[in-house]
This record gives structure tokens, sequence and C-alpha cells, in this order.
């Protein structure tokens, strides 16, 4: 089994990446993705002061960052591990040092269960998963057996009930009950609690309709809570939860793990949420820089396309200059016009910067990003950020 | 300047590609971004021969497929080279072999033009670039002289005029000739003829709305050929097409070359598309392989999301099994329905098939292809295709 080499591209680019450090934010080449740390700094503390307040296990999704620096960060400040999606996504991250991993979704490949298991013996990491068929449940104890993981306890897994997104997930009540007294057959694993995740209703833009779903998930997990104590479980971990529900999902005193992760950058469709009541609102922190590099009377054209940023849940909202609409340039370019008539078109060569659409997958577009202190317009690149697990999505 | 070393993951997915090299391709884990060699070397083929029929020049746009690999393949089957959109694309692309590139698009920040200007010095490649500003020339003219390009016509410069898309390029007539004639002024640089892409016409789904558009661009252009003519220039080439309309280009007799670059895999996009008359048929050739990793009595999801293929353009199709339709599931997930009630639906660990809604951000999203010979239910992996150029956004 031969390695390919690293391609030239990479190595430049990273390089490149590398020599912005301690240098000017005018200097980074466009399209860059950029983190403002002074906003991303106060994103997490103000997070990890939520959770505390109200008594709560903090488990943010590195689904988002796909990074292993800002997984460590956000343990640094009170997070009990972080939640991926993927297989490779743990053992990239468990690879760089991140210590309790959760895979909070359904793995069924033999050989992805089989790196997994590799990971849990070879590696100082605490690894969960999340299960919602007797299938994933049995391959995940012959994988641990096949890789010699023995003892007892030494895999975290939870039942995933669909609490209303309609997607994975077992039905709640019986069904999930069912499942634990499977994982619970089993020693070397540990029956830990709920995945109880709707992620549907982080998008609901009226805070009532949020409400509404929310609502509907506790009554999902108090339910099969009720039923697992009565099969004589101990009261289960529920974890769930994201960027756009939180407040709900603790007011309703149901769960006790938050798994939240664009609080951390937030992006231009979490910004177009109504606020609810009494939330934390967090600033945007992730950025595009981009550069207009076509200009004529009635619009500007940037160099960032979706292939800089991901569009699917709308487009990049304009942070600077002021006064400017993004349009959809396909691939590598953005068309900017004036917001309304007579506003100033920027110049052929200025910065523009953009904050996408949405994080997860922009983020996953890019192998690094470049955090910037003192701010946009005149702080100084501080760190290059590696996005380890970028393309990992076996 | 230090390069930062690759990440432990991206040599092992690496590793992990190029050991299903000879393998079954019931091997390759999912998700995987798979070629059906066949069905791309008949594309290949037909395109080749199209050309070839028409007396047209054909230089595929590699900004679809990254690929110094396929590009070269692109090349020993008669295309004269190749385009790209970006300058880290077309450095990426020379010093993996490519000889002939084409930045089919406006190039203003000084650090990449002195890139550019690097590699035409030290590269064996042939380089050519579009403009629609002074600035855009007098940027480029400055960074050959700083990286000591000396000499006549080192650099291909072709002028862009907007042919409808409204984006990047010129207005058709005069302005493209004072263009011209500023690139004539330079020795160092060929006026090399006009850029003229109508990225929209592409996507039409009615044949008529795209034969208007393209009625429309060739007018453009042959009023600035006309214009060009008048002020001394030779006959220009006109340069531009695309999978979408190339057989309008041709039977304009204004276009000399084609730019085509999807019909060398075949998205859904461009399958949704209602057929022209007498337009060549390519065959799909690029699929996600993925795996149903939950299931319940009204669908089955699969472990591709919009981090394994782009969804900008369209949900990807589903194509084997059949009877199924994709919905969203988000970054990570698939949601697969029986398209019509009572059919059959996957059983968890089952592979499913998919056709990328856009082959272009698709590839993008991937570091390696994995060239399957023979079929995709019986195939063997004959080669692993890197992706050269993905996330070279720069």
């Amino acid at each position: 089994m031969n390695a390919v080499p690293e391609s030239l591209r990479a190595i430049a680019q990273r390089s490149a990446a590398q020599a912005t450090v301690g240098r000017s934010v005018n200097d980074i080449d466009t399209p860059a993705l950029v983190v403002d740390l002074d906003a991303m700094e106060r994103n997490l503390a103000q997070m990890a002061a939520y959770a505390k307040a109200h008594n709560l296990r903090l488990r943010p999704h590195a689904k988002m960052h796909k990074s292993a620096e800002l997984a460590r960060l956000q343990m640094a400040h009170g997070a009990v591990g972080v939640c991926v999606q993927k297989t490779d996504e743990a053992l990239a991250l468990a690879r760089a040092g991140v210590t309790d991993i959760y895979i909070s979704n359904e793995v069924i490949a033999e050989a992805k269960l089989q790196r997994l298991a590799q990971g849990v013996r070879e590696l100082p990491t605490r690894f969960g998963i999340a299960v919602d068929s007797a299938l994933g449940v049995l391959r995940l104890v012959q994988a641990l057996r096949q890789a010699q993981v023995v003892g007892v306890a030494r895999m975290d897994v939870f039942v995933e009930i669909d609490v209303g997104q309609g997607r994975c997930g077992v039905a709640p009540g019986e069904p999930a009950v069912d499942l634990a007294q499977l994982i619970a057959q089993h020693p070397v694993l540990r029956f830990a609690g709920l995945q109880a995740y709707h992620g549907g209703a982080q998008h609901h833009r009226d805070p009532a309709e949020r409400a509404h779903a929310i609502a509907e998930a506790a009554w999902a997990c108090a339910l099969t809570r009720a039923r697992l104590l009565a099969a004589g479980f101990e009261s289960p971990l529920i974890t769930g939860a994201g960027t756009g529900t939180f407040v709900l999902e603790t007011a309703s005193h149901v769960w006790g793990e938050l798994q939240v992760g664009s609080y951390l950058f937030m992006d231009a469709d979490y910004a177009r949420n109504e606020a609810a009541p009494l939330a934390p609102v967090f600033e945007h922190a992730l950025f595009v820089k981009s550069q207009v590099m076509s200009r004529n009377q009635q619009h500007a054209v940037c160099d960032a396309g979706h292939k800089s940023h991901a569009i699917e849940s709308g487009l990049p909202m304009v942070w600077s200059p002021p006064g400017l609409v993004f349009a959809n340039g396909s691939d590598e370019h953005g068309v900017l016009r004036a917001a309304r008539a007579g506003e100033h078109l920027p110049a052929l060569g200025d910065t523009v910067w953009l904050v996408p659409g949405h994080c997860d997958p922009t983020v996953n577009l890019h192998d690094v990003l470049l955090g910037v202190r003192g701010g946009l317009l005149k702080g100084k690149v501080e760190r290059v950020i590696r996005v380890d697990a970028r393309g990992a999505v076996g």
C-alpha cells in the first residue's frame, strides 16, 4: 500500500498560508477563508458560560470546523468532548490529539467499523457512536472483537431516536429500549444515552415554529426515557440541539448535553433566523476574503464563487463594503450589485468580505483557515488553523 | 517559509484509494467518487470526432476535472490544450505536465500574476489568459517584466466580451478593439482572439431558448470581429461554448474553438436539458458510490450528502438501484424514497450509485477519482486519478 505523495499544489498552498503569519490581513491572497479570532473567542466564551450557567454538558459539533486545534480549544473552554458525523473525521481528529469524540451518526460499513475499532485500541481517545439498528450494534461488537478490543465499556453507544427530523433514528419509545437492551448485552459497550437531534428545526425562520418542533422532540425524548426507566435503565443522558434551537432544548430540561456547532463561526443562514427572546446572540467570525476582478457600470465581479463557499443554504452576505448584494456567479465568480440605485460599487482590485451562507460545507472546501487578530480591516494573521478532516467523508 | 506537512488523514485517504487498484468495485469504501472509464472514453472519443469533423479546435475546460491526467488524456485525443478558471489551477496542472493552458478568466491580483509570470518563465507550458480591463493588461505586462520574461508573444491574451451572460467581459464592439490595441502595444503578449462564453445558456432546459441565446452571442462576436478587422487586426480566433450549447456555436460558424468540459462526465443537471436535434448524446461517467446506513419503512438513508456531491445545481439522480428518488439529507446524508408507492427500498448496507447534480464542484470536494473498468456492478478499479487542482481557488 503506497501513499500517493502530496501534490506540489497542496504544499505550495499551505506554505503560502504559513507565510502570511504575522503579516497584515491586506496581504492575504484571495479567495481565502478567514476567521476573526476575536469574534470567535467571544462566541466560544459565551457558549461556554451558557452551558455552565445551565448546568449542561457541552459537546460542540466538530463537523462544522473539522479542526483538531479548534476542538481542543473548545475542550479547554469547558466542552466535555466533540461530536463528528463520520468515522474518518473521528480518526483524523483523534490522531491530531482530540481525546473525546462522539460519532453522532450511524456507521454500517464493516471497513469503517474496523478502522474505528483499531482507533479505539491504539489511540488515547474516548470514542462514542450512535446506532439505530441491531445490525449497527452487532457489526460494532464484531469489529471491536476482531481488533481485540477487550474489557468493559470501551465504547459509548447512543441510541438515536427520530425526534421529528425524518432522517435517521428509531421511533421513540420501545424500539429504543430494544436497542438499549441489545447494547447492554455486550459488556465491551456502554449504553450511554439517547441521540436526539432535530436538524430541520434549526433553520425554521420563525421562533414559534422552532419552539413547536422542539416541544415535540422533547415529548419524544421524555416518552423514550420513561420506557427506559420502566425497563430498568438509569435515566439516560439525552444529547442533541443545535445553534438554532439550543435555548429551547435547555428550557425543556430534557436534554443534558448540547451539540451546538455553528455558534463558533455563525453563518448567513443562521443570521436569517429571527432571534428567539432571551437567546444569546453570536457574531459572524468566518469570512471569505475576495477581490473584484471584473467591473462594469452595472456590477462588480469578485473571485469567490461556490468553489470557495457553499451556497446550498443560501447565498453569502456581503459584509464589506456596505450596500452590496451578492448574486450567484457560479463556481468561480460572485456578481456584486448595489443594494439601492446610485450606491457605490467597489473598484477593480478592491477587497470584498463575504459571510458564507453555510459554514460547515464552506470550511470543507478549504485546507486551512487563516486566523486574524485585530479585525478584518487592520488586523494581522496570527495563525493558520488546519482543517484536519477536510474531505473526510468516509 | 515552512511547508505544513500533509495531514495523516490525507495520507491515509490516498493510501486507501491506492490500495483499491486491481480490486473489485465492491471493495470501494463509501462515499467515493467513481469514474466509469469505459463511458468516459466513449465521451472523449465522441467529442474528439465531433471537433475534427467540424474542423474546430477543441480546448476542453479542465475546471471541471482539475486533473492533469485527464487533461493529458484529452490532449492525446486531439485537444490543443485545456482551459482553467484560476491561476493556481493553471500552475497545478502545468507542474503536473500539462503543456498548453489557457486561463479563460480575468486575473487582477498582482501576487497571482507574479506566480503566473514565474510559471511562464520556468515551466515548459504555453499559457494564455483572458482580460476585460486595461488594468488587467498592464498588471500582466508588469508581472512578466518583473519575472524577467522577455521575448515576443510569450503569452496569449484573449479579450473577453460579454455575449449575454452578464458577468465578466467588455461590451461587444469597440471596447474589445481598444483592449486588443493595448495588448498589441506589448510585444511580450500576443492578441490571441476573443473569449466568448455564455454560461447561463448552458442550462436553459428548452433547446429553443439555448438557440436564441447563442444566436445573440454569435451576433456579438460577429460585430466585434468586424470592428477588429476594420481596425487592421486579422480575423480573431473566437473561443467559447459549453456542453449544453456547442452544437449551436458550431452551427454558427463563428467560433473556432470549443471549451466544453462536462461532456467527459455528464452530470444530472445537463441530463435535465431537453436535447437539441442532432446533438451528440454523452453518457454519465461520474458517480458517487454510497451506502445505506439507516433504514425504516418509509425511506433509506445513504452516507453521501452535500459534502460528497454538490447540490447547488440540483440534487443527484439515483442511478442504481432503480425506482428511487434522492431527497436532501443535508451535509452527510441522502434520504432515498421509492419513486412510486410499493417499490422496493434498499436494505441496510446496500450500495447506492448516484449521478451528481453538477460535476465541477463535486469533483472539487474530492482528492481522487477512482477509475473503474468493466462497469459499476462487476468492474475493477483500474487506476486512481488525482484531482491535482482540488481547492486551487486562487
